[in-house]
């Protein structure tokens, strides 16, 4: 059971968070981008290679102290053809130093094209990672091609239920004639996708992205669907510290993985260091992270 | 405004179609895919080159027909990161040949990252379409920063309102406290996110995707969404034909974009006719449906 490998990870690291990796130009240290220029000119290999580097670097400082990593695959696409080339090698590199790595696509559609994309991503000819997210908007056709690598494969995948976003209230927290709102009731049809799958901790294949803007429903969520594993953006530069993601875990300090990307990423900045020492403070608020989400499950 | 370029494309050639560019490797004739074997012999490439061969044919083919192409963006990302050149060349030789290229990617994310998105689809340094297909999950943020190219650079959207697919209904058709089902209150929302930029034909950037294969809900959309542009997938191989697309036109025949992918790809096998026919058979299938769609717009 892949959500299983998650936990497993999670539990070998004492430490329940996804490090996202989203690689804005701006999130870079201008050295780096400096000296891939003097290579590449302004041609985009030069920002390519530039976040590669920034990229093997935050996993290199932060591989032994995160079970997971969580590209972001927007950043990795708005750089065109060559931009996917280099998601590969991230994810390539992350899994060589024993990350689990969740890629974060939100992909959807119908049945004959989902399998198209659950090959594509999860495929040994493909990219290859253990999980990707995925939007339920269509129904189970669009999540049965991703359930069956699950089952298959080892994989996992987490489906979008209460996004941290602000608006994400707009249709999600409609109200359904039948009494539920729609993110309750998504997050009931994800607790059947993965009735099947429940693993050796209780948790099945099949998660939920849960934001943690939304500490209420979050907590509200844990005590409804006692067998989903919670994928927990909005930490950090969204807002949300670890009063917000107590809700997410389970009496053991289990079911929820929390991600922080800019918070990790531009860890450098914040600190106002050195920019050659990035990664350093990247593991420096990875460990700061860490510590203070053990800090409130030891509560 | 850019619906008006796909509305002028349509009356151009009157005809209210999009050819789907779905290359599942299935369907390109085998004599192609033998010619670049002998290349590159089992490496990927030897997929992709005849990809791209059977693709710029069938636009050949087209050209002068259909006034837009629809590549379905998990076929090209199936294939790995040579699958985003594939799509970046296919999109480029595509607008080379002056059709209105709708990608469909069906994207969805915060309001940051769905800018990224953005940029990567309708920015001048990313693929360039004139359209893409969204995922309205997460609610406005996850539409503005693509509503932004719609204003600023000539650029349209097709948000997903009622799937073709099979369980669409599963969230879709649940109803609402407030009396609508959610589909229809995601048309009520497009028809907002439209106001502001309905063009000389009477109709926004903002679009719909409304499926063939439920045309009851097609008509009534219609009827509720007067300046709502529709990309309306599942004619042909999903199963809808003619009388089941006819509600989804206004009373000049404008209003909808009718998709057929598999139909037109594949007229080849359905034909029986020989393989290095493939594009001619493809020309005749899309001149069919055009005729089809013409017969029950003039009753």
């Amino acid at each position: 059971m892949s959500m299983d490998l998650l936990i497993s990870k999670i539990k070998a690291k004492n430490n329940p968070t996804v490090a996202g990796l989203d690689p804005v130009a701006d999130y870079i240290p201008e050295y780096i981008l400096e000296k891939h220029r003097k290579v590449f000119g302004h041609d985009i290999k030069a920002v390519i290679e530039a976040t590669y580097e920034f990229n093997t670097g935050l996993i290199d400082a932060l591989c032994d102290i995160v079970p997971a990593v969580k590209p972001q695959s927007a950043y990795y696409e708005m750089l065109g053809y060559q931009g996917a080339k280099l998601l590969a090698r991230t994810i390539e590199y992350a899994k060589r130093k024993g990350l689990y790595v969740i890629l974060d696509v939100k992909r959807n559609d119908i049945g004959s094209t989902a399998a198209a994309y659950a090959k594509g991503y999860f495929g040994n000819n493909g990219y290859g990672v253990e999980s990707v997210t995925v939007n339920p908007y269509l129904g189970t056709d669009g999540i049965a091609p991703f359930q069956q690598y699950c089952d298959e494969a080892e994989k996992s995948i987490f489906v979008l239920v209460k996004t941290s976003n602000p608006s994400s209230g707009e249709l999600q927290d409609l109200r359904l004639e039948e009494g539920l709102r729609v993110y309750e009731k998504m997050a009931d049809m994800v607790a059947q996708w993965g009735s099947t799958s429940v693993g050796e901790f209780g948790y099945s294949n099949v998660g939920a992205v849960v934001g943690a803007t939304y500490p209420a429903q979050l907590r509200a969520l844990r005590e409804r669907c006692p067998h989903t594993f919670f994928l927990v953006p909005g930490y950090g530069a969204q807002g949300a510290g670890a009063a917000e993601i107590a809700g997410a875990f389970d009496d053991n300090g289990l079911g929820a993985v929390i991600n922080s990307s800019r918070g990790i990423m531009c860890a450098w900045k914040k600190e106002k260091c050195a920019p050659e020492d990035y990664a350093k403070a990247a593991r420096r608020e990875a460990i700061r992270m860490r510590d203070e989400i053990l800090g409130v499950l030891n509560r």
